[in-house]
């Protein structure tokens, strides 16, 4: 890593951003949700979800494009389903509030279904997901974002990474968490290598003459390359279709980018969909525990150790950071400073 | 094209596989049901789920692997939610009534989600997916299917090509239908090269000692690629959860090869969610409309005419084959003469 790092422990730097979210206008209760999954996306290692947009939300606060006491309305279409208007807030309140709901929906009914309008960036899909998980419940998740990757065909970023999310229960403590995005690498990986002045890898993005680069501030300002061509295009599209078309928020290439455009909100969408584990299977935490089991004892590549499923890195990088002090860049640190003094 | 072809009509054809069928115990309504799917299949170009796989149904009927006479049970959990045993009945009709009974919940509640066990390789998910895109449902169907591709980090097939398919109306006559299997490319497409002697591109599959292959028969006997690493690898675990463990199917790799293991049924596991388009905004044909229309007018890369949706191609195939005679080649014409002369 090219940049210095300052040490600070967890529960320390919590307190500091909820105070700074509090200063900027939000309430207790909503600064909290936003500080722990920020603070959450650290300690899994996103560190592209994480502190290094802590600025930005406080910038769209104050240039009024994200509102910091908004109005969220449920609507009951019925007892399965609800449309939330989320009036702007912060991205993470909107979604903590449509997770919770669509989880209570399932657990009344077997099936929850939430979509949400007039949201923002909520950072990682999983971080809701694993709420679902924790309730015995199975989720799928998928929220738009701004332009990003090219349509199959193309030579213009129109769809969002776009991450498709699914979580399942495991029988084990550590839930099976699929959070992935459709372009090649996450959008925040990007961002954070512009921030440093570090390269990323060949094949992942193009310039904006659509030229192959590695240069990471020029792919920002260019074209994502999609995964598997016409395929993850295809799923890209699906999950703005899911997430805007569906819900009542922005699409086809509308949901502004939140780092460089304050002219209005974001109006991102999101879809929450829940359901119990065990609707058909009484013993389906005993299914999915065979079918790990079955996966994991499959001969390996030479140098693979084990078969890891989606989520379980993320798991155990959260389980060694958790009781660490968090280690943040000194960028970020000066932001801290600046917005504590604000 | 390196094989011989002979032309049909459509409807004789039709009735000549309803009447194999038959012959072969199925009733009629069954019979028609099995019929209408494979000519389908051949209607829009995917030879793979087409007549290739007659002789295959055929066989593993007389076997007994196929029950040509199940009593299908259909278990409402709630009026949105429907598991159906489909008592090893050709994969066919378990998913017409899959997703009709899919269709009819949705209808009636808003949402609709139905599992199915015990049932078999039923062809292309879009063809389900037409019928409830058609009652102004979007969808999202998985199905697993026998070993076929490789779980990030072994060496041996386990996941099916288990296709990812997503449905929604679109306010016009052309449905979008996503239906893509996570492999590289469609193991149907693989079974047709290696039937006829045709080679496979590079990149696509593995040799059963690890080593890259374009020999469609060695491809079949080795091992398919994910797309996209360990995020197709990912995507193929979670349509296995959905279809296999969560509702009764079998999963983890116990799915049998149609084609080459008569040991038993193979008991597939389906699952269909359907819901209104219009529920959350009554004006989401025009949404879509518009979110169609703007991705359509991107600047595209030189060669490129149209940016052509999920479906678009396949429609536009069916279409002009409709009435037209059917074109098969004479290996399956030979199959045709044995099958009526059983």
């Amino acid at each position: 890593m090219a940049w210095q790092r300052v040490i600070m422990k967890t529960p320390i730097l919590t307190q500091e951003i909820i105070k700074i979210f509090q200063k900027f206008g939000l309430s207790k209760d909503h600064a909290q949700i936003s500080a722990n999954a920020l603070i959450n996306a650290e300690l899994v290692g996103a560190y592209g979800h994480g502190l290094s947009r802590l600025k930005m939300y406080c910038d769209r606060i104050s240039k009024k494009v994200i509102n910091p006491k908004p109005k969220i309305k449920i609507k009951r279409i019925s007892q399965s389903i609800s449309h939330l208007d989320a009036n702007n807030s912060i991205g993470f309140v909107a979604a903590d509030i449509g997770i919770k709901t669509a989880i209570k929906n399932a657990k009344k009914t077997g099936i929850g279904m939430v979509a949400v309008k007039n949201s923002g960036h909520y950072g990682l899909s999983g971080y809701y997901a694993e709420q679902a998980v924790k309730k015995n419940l199975i989720t799928m998740i998928y929220t738009n974002a701004p332009p990003a990757v090219a349509p199959h065909g193309a030579l213009k970023s129109l769809f969002g990474t776009n991450p498709i999310c699914f979580g399942t229960p495991t029988g084990s403590k550590i839930p099976f968490i699929l959070d992935t995005s459709i372009s090649v690498i996450n959008r925040g990986k990007i961002r954070v290598a512009a921030r440093n002045n570090q390269k990323i890898p060949e094949g992942v993005a193009l310039d904006k003459f659509g030229k192959p680069t590695t240069d990471a501030k020029k792919a920002l300002s260019g074209v994502q390359l999609p995964i598997a061509g016409f395929r993850g295009s295809g799923l890209a599209w699906m999950v703005d279709i899911l997430s805007g078309v569906l819900t009542g928020g922005n699409h086809a290439g509308r949901v502004k980018d939140p780092f460089d455009d304050f002219t209005g909100p974001q109006n991102i969408g999101h879809l929450f969909i829940t359901f119990k584990a065990n609707l058909f299977q009484k013993n389906y935490n005993q299914r999915i525990k065979d079918n790990i089991k079955m996966i994991k004892k499959l001969p390996k590549i030479k140098g693979i150790k084990e078969i890891m499923y989606p989520g379980q890195n993320k798991f155990n990088r959260y389980k060694n950071n958790l009781n660490k002090k968090i280690s943040i860049s000194d960028l970020i640190k000066k932001d801290l400073e600046n917005l504590k003094s604000f």
